[in-house]
């Protein structure tokens, strides 16, 4: 069986005018794909009945399934459901069981209802309707003499997920049949894109299931193996060689096969080990920290860290010496070293990771923007680095904190290689 | 003069997989309604040649200005270039100076130019291109002979908004003429989104020109006006009394009435204080660091912050007693004090900003989750606040975050009252 094909139509003015983000088409494509539908288009249109009215016969005259969010609510520029009926060509009929549900609903929040309410009670002719639990404006689900089903449901997040999972998920995956799509993605670091798509070129270019996708963002690669099967385990079975493949050639630079958050290893590797780490920031500013505590559950694993924005701070809080500070200075791997010993004797923890440098856009302490020193110190050891990152502030930033982190990993899996 | 009517194409499976949200549309369309183009559609499309030449005829049809993001990349399924040379019915023709560009460019970041880049030096027959700073995949102009404007740049957000800024919008905004759609944002914090519309119900239920949007996210509520004029300068015209409206009805609660970030409000108040802060987390992991070094320059003000994740870090790093982690505990106003007090002397700041709590989703210390502490000392005083955020870890720490830089601002603005 042909996969059911699925358009996403995003109704709202706002989105085009760029005041909210289209998130919805994103859930829902995610949720779709999971169940085996092909989400094959998204489309956006403003609060224009014509407009509107063509995005939906366009739609339908290419996907099966159509489903529109936004526009269902009581104001004057809520006309979805006048743009379905006018692409159906059939007329809105007034439901005296949605009023009822309205006028209760409004009853049961004490609130008096608007008149202008009612127009949800709305529904063009032939059609079924969802009614909500949150939120006030029911759903639509029509079905076209040609089979094709055109369901439109709210622009609220909420509400939108509601009826997504409660009623058209499962009618599509009961209509979509054992189907499924499964994307696993392996991430990478201290690598460029470019490299990676050269070393695994010949093992995806005759690959069309699993396919692969490269997504690069600062100091990361991602690799997604996209496998459609039957089943769950099918397509799993088809991910896998290769994903084992692609971790052997790129050994080191793989952190993960299964998408963890470089954070997530690392956690995953100190509970392993029974270890704790606690950090020294200055260019970073607190970013390693809130990657090393966002999960829950991160206080076995990490200390802390000393954020220290100044070179007086660098020096009373995590003891770097005065003849470093006057010397290299505190942009240099000196400082970065004295930093991570410094850290891990205050926070009693048993790895200390530091970074310091220079996120521009201005040169600090004689040295260019971009400069990053990192350095790690453990109880037999300590191991430093510097290199000069590119882009803007917020890149430089993103690039130090990725490197300190995958300095991290490399040590823990050392460390977990020689235990085992 | 009629408003230049524009589309937008996101391009990639990964958007129609949800494996990405769509947020190049949003940024674009924010910048092209500023100067005066309306945006009329967006299409989102997977790498599919087929696919992708039907989204640009269609847009061509429709529009006058068609610019499409991703697939510009150097990998096999970085196909728009293709793809517009389809549409536009005219063959890719190679650039050496493209190809000396990518050559340079490699060799000045000390990597070897995979071989498979050079297709990024593909332009289809006629077209302009545009070098890129960041990245390496050139942009492209192309002027079909109806005079409609096709443009592709990089799906990476940072090298797209290069093009979008550098080539892109100017081109556009001289194209468009004396037209201005001009955005206000005034935030607030403190107060719920229902409140703010109820209080402002008035004031905008007549008005048309400025558009009033409301925007709720947690800790935080937007309201965001819009007007529509000739010149930026009568849209301007046209804000203002309602903006001061606006702060005039809700004070103390708005923190910026042009749209800056409650940091940004921080940095400038302490600035013309000429004066420093420094922070002791836990709940929030680093985020008040974060934030308050976000700005180039922060180190004038922002001294650093003591990330103590544990017990003892608290103990040992700030001095908070322990009378107060046997009394109290860790999660008390009290430990809040003690934080602020020796966050405040160990970073030798003017200010001292604390926060602990418990982020969830268990309880910590027999508080229960969303337990918020806050403590703020200064020279000649100090305060504290406690109460239960709602939501997920997530939330918490963002409530949390936004309660204790207001708690600052606050003080701060106080401060500067007292001095003037």
């Amino acid at each position: 069986m042909e996969a059911l094909k699925a358009e996403i139509i995003g109704v709202g003015t706002e989105i085009l005018l760029g005041q909210i983000c289209n998130n919805n088409a994103q859930w829902m494509s995610e949720r779709l794909a999971q169940i085996g539908v092909d989400v094959a288009y998204h489309q956006a249109v403003g609060d224009n009945l014509d407009r509107i009215e063509t995005a939906f016969r366009l739609a339908l005259s290419r996907s099966d399934v159509v489903i529109a969010t936004g526009g269902l609510g009581p104001t004057q520029d809520d006309i979805t459901r006048e743009g379905i009926a006018a692409a159906l060509e059939v007329r809105l009929v007034r439901h005296p069981e949605i009023e009822d549900f309205l006028r209760e609903k409004f009853a049961r929040l004490g609130r008096r209802m608007a008149e202008i309410n009612l127009v949800q009670a709305d529904v063009p002719e032939g059609a079924e309707y969802i009614l909500p639990d949150r939120g006030t404006a029911p759903g639509l689900i029509c079905v076209t003499p040609q089979r094709k089903r055109m369901y439109a449901v709210p622009g609220v997040p909420a509400e939108m997920r509601e009826m997504m999972t409660g009623t058209v998920l499962p009618e599509l995956a009961a209509l979509a049949g054992p189907s499924a799509l499964v994307s696993r993605t392996i991430r990478l670091t201290g690598i460029a894109e470019s490299k990676v798509a050269e070393i695994l070129d010949d093992l995806f270019r005759a690959s069309a299931n699993p396919s692969v996708a490269y997504l690069a963002s600062s100091g990361e690669v991602k690799v997604r193996l996209t496998a459609k099967a039957t089943t769950r385990e099918e397509a799993e079975r088809l991910i896998e060689p290769l994903a084992l493949e692609v971790h052997a050639r790129l050994p080191g630079f793989v952190f993960t096969t299964t998408d963890e958050e470089l954070e997530q290893v690392i956690a995953r590797l100190l509970d392993a080990l029974g270890a704790t780490v606690a950090c020294a920031e200055s260019l970073t500013g607190g970013s390693l920290a809130l990657r090393l505590s966002a999960a829950p559950g991160a206080s076995s694993y990490f200390k802390g860290s000393a954020v220290t924005y100044t070179a007086e701070a660098k020096r009373d809080i995590l003891g770097v010496s005065q003849q470093t500070m006057d010397g290299p200075g505190v942009v240099s791997e000196e400082c970065a070293r004295e930093m991570a010993l410094g850290t891990r004797r205050i926070f009693q923890a048993d790895l200390g990771l530091a970074v310091t440098g220079v996120a521009g856009p201005d040169p600090h302490d004689g040295k260019p923007p971009g400069t990053v020193c990192l350095a790690l110190a453990w109880d037999r050891g300590r191991q430093s680095d510097s290199f000069r990152a590119p882009g803007d502030r917020e890149q430089v930033r993103r690039w130090a904190e990725q490197s300190a982190l995958d300095m991290l990993r490399h040590r823990l899996e050392d460390q977990l290689r020689a235990d085992t």
